[in-house]
């Protein structure tokens, strides 16, 4: 259970492509999880996410937690059985969420007190009960409880750093599920240092796979990827490695180039859900009126279901109309592309041109994101 | 092309059972049509449309008008094409919603005008303007342009009779498309004498069919079904009868004993969309806390794709977390129960036991629909 097996490393990146093996099947790497926030990716049943590609999904603790209840969904034999979704899931701890969503939350050396988003009721996380919820949810990916600091407030990330670290030790100790893959998380913000040793210590704690979290929430660029830089090589190499809540697919190309094997992000599905819609040449605003006699599918060339059957000026009616079907179809279409931006990415990994690759991606895509910008 | 098959005929009811023949293929009858507003029934594709077992599907020629615009449909080659339905449609005239819909209408003996509920904007039907967008959105089974009255109102309901002959006459002229089969609307509110009026005029101008508009508006079902007991027996045997904007499982029955064939109704979609399961046993309020925990499907042996995958606990979840797949699943869930109950009442005609079944199934229904009242 839960090989990582590296298939190709690309000779001028950290780029490698591999097959994580888990429970509820093998998982190609490079890939990318859609979020199925409260046991349902948004608009999609299983079948139609199987069908654009997917093979891994992510549930959210926090929100399961919180309703229907870990518990209930343990009754009905874990997530996977409850939501008919038969491929591998990974939980994030709830973590993010409590530092992001509940009001009034209280950080102490044991644990977090906070408010539900939904109620107002007062709830408590500590390792130990993070790591019940997630075996009684059941997925085969599961996270620590960790803090998730601001990103550039030093003396900050330094206090969370060591709570981190101990809820990191406690998670381990309590996690009992063999048929779970339990993943520490390197927090430090964008500091090297504090990066660069939560890397070491975690990794002395040996975990099944590593997660990089705390980026993507308001730092720049340059410092997402030199904290990429500075932490991947600390993680040792036959592990999988997870960033957490990316991304676009410049963000993707970026961290894979770097060594990242799992990402997870909200933003195709909800951009679908604005009526954005992605293409290799940028995205379409498919509201916009230009559309709205357009004969051609999103993508021409595209064998997503929505490119197969409907027209820019149906979606964009439908969009208009403020017909449900519209989100669906813009889902679809959405997470079928960037299924294929993984496919392609592992595809050009295994036969040695995966810079070339991201290079004229990036040029083509970067391009039509400006002219986008104008229409 | 529209012939009108009959294939057995209830020797002690006016049901009868045929197929209707149209250029997009053969319709079973009775037959029940969802209703797609603007060019979608709302939350599924035309896939899952076919799967719950539809083979006809309305379309609203006020909405299409005014959005995306007949001429754009037309531009698409049609309806049909443009929404990827590849089975029978029909669309109403819009008479009823410019009489229910639209604001600040005036009728007068030549058309009607009225403000767009969109935008405002001002717009004129007149017979011809009609059939020009009927024409244009190109469904199989079109209807002429009536104007709806109060039920009970007798002086209306005698002037408005003048105006629907009239605009009957003229629609019956103006239309040219040869694979599309003209109905005419009688009308006459819940007065027995214009009701025959009407029928007997229609029938003389001879219309491919008959539908009958201006029920379920309001009056009482005893007050329906007396309406349908004077009219029907006008209309001629050898073509297809439709009540417009009907209904539940009760209406249809009964309509169906009364020699009813076609049937259209946005109550199984929208019931479906807040949360009301219909089931044999009756309906269930899938939000209701007795379900948080049940593991059954809505009904059990139900063989729509909702029932296969999902337990009522898991709808239940759905609907309380605001998830657009719980609308999906409890559509297909009504609709594939709606179009059981079609076929059902097709095969008891053919085999002589119509009426038997219409009382075991309304006392079963009827019995739980009170349950329901009360949970």
């Amino acid at each position: 259970m839960f090989e990582f097996e590296i298939e190709a490393e690309d000779a001028r990146s950290a780029a490698r492509a591999a097959v994580y093996r888990t429970p509820h099947g093998d998982i190609p790497t490079p890939v990318f999880a859609p979020v199925g926030t409260q046991a349902a990716v948004k608009t999609l049943t299983p079948e139609e996410l199987e069908a654009t590609g997917t093979r891994l999904i992510l549930g959210n603790s926090y929100h399961l937690y919180l309703r229907p209840g870990h518990e209930l969904i343990a009754r009905f034999g874990g997530l996977h059985r409850f939501m008919n979704w038969r491929g591998p899931i990974l939980t994030d701890s709830g973590g993010f969420q409590v530092f992001s969503l509940a009001p009034l939350r209280k950080v102490d050396d044991d644990g977090v007190t906070f408010r539900s988003h939904i109620d107002g009721s007062i709830h408590r996380f500590t390792p130990e009960k993070v790591i019940a919820i997630e075996e009684a949810i059941g997925a085969d990916i599961v996270m620590v409880l960790d803090e998730c600091s601001a990103p550039k407030d030093r003396v900050y990330n330094e206090e969370a750093l060591v709570r981190t670290h101990r809820w990191a030790a406690r998670c381990l100790e309590a996690h009992r599920r063999e048929d779970q893959a339990l993943f520490g998380i390197v927090q430090g913000g964008i500091f090297p240092d504090l990066r660069q040793e939560s890397a070491r210590y975690l990794t002395s704690l040996g975990f099944h796979g590593y997660a990089i979290g705390g980026l993507s929430v308001g730092e720049t660029k340059e410092e997402t990827y030199s904290t990429l830089d500075v932490t991947i090589p600390l993680l040792p190499r036959e592990r999988p490695r997870y960033l957490m809540g990316v991304g676009t697919p410049e963000d993707i190309l970026e961290a894979v180039a770097r060594g990242v094997d799992i990402f997870d992000c909200v933003f195709p599905t909800r951009v679908a859900r604005n009526g954005g819609l992605m293409t290799r040449h940028g995205r379409l605003n498919i509201r916009n009126a230009r559309f709205a006699e357009d004969p051609l599918p999103v993508e021409p060339g595209c064998t997503c279901y929505t490119c197969q059957h409907y027209s820019r000026a149906y979606l964009r009616h439908l969009f208009v109309a403020k017909e449900t079907l519209a989100l669906r179809l813009a889902t679809i279409h959405n997470l079928h592309f960037i299924q294929w931006l993984m496919a392609e990415i592992r595809r050009q990994i295994r036969q040695g041109t995966f810079l070339e690759f991201k290079n004229s991606f990036l040029a083509a895509y970067r391009m039509s994101d400006q002219q986008a910008r104008f229409s």
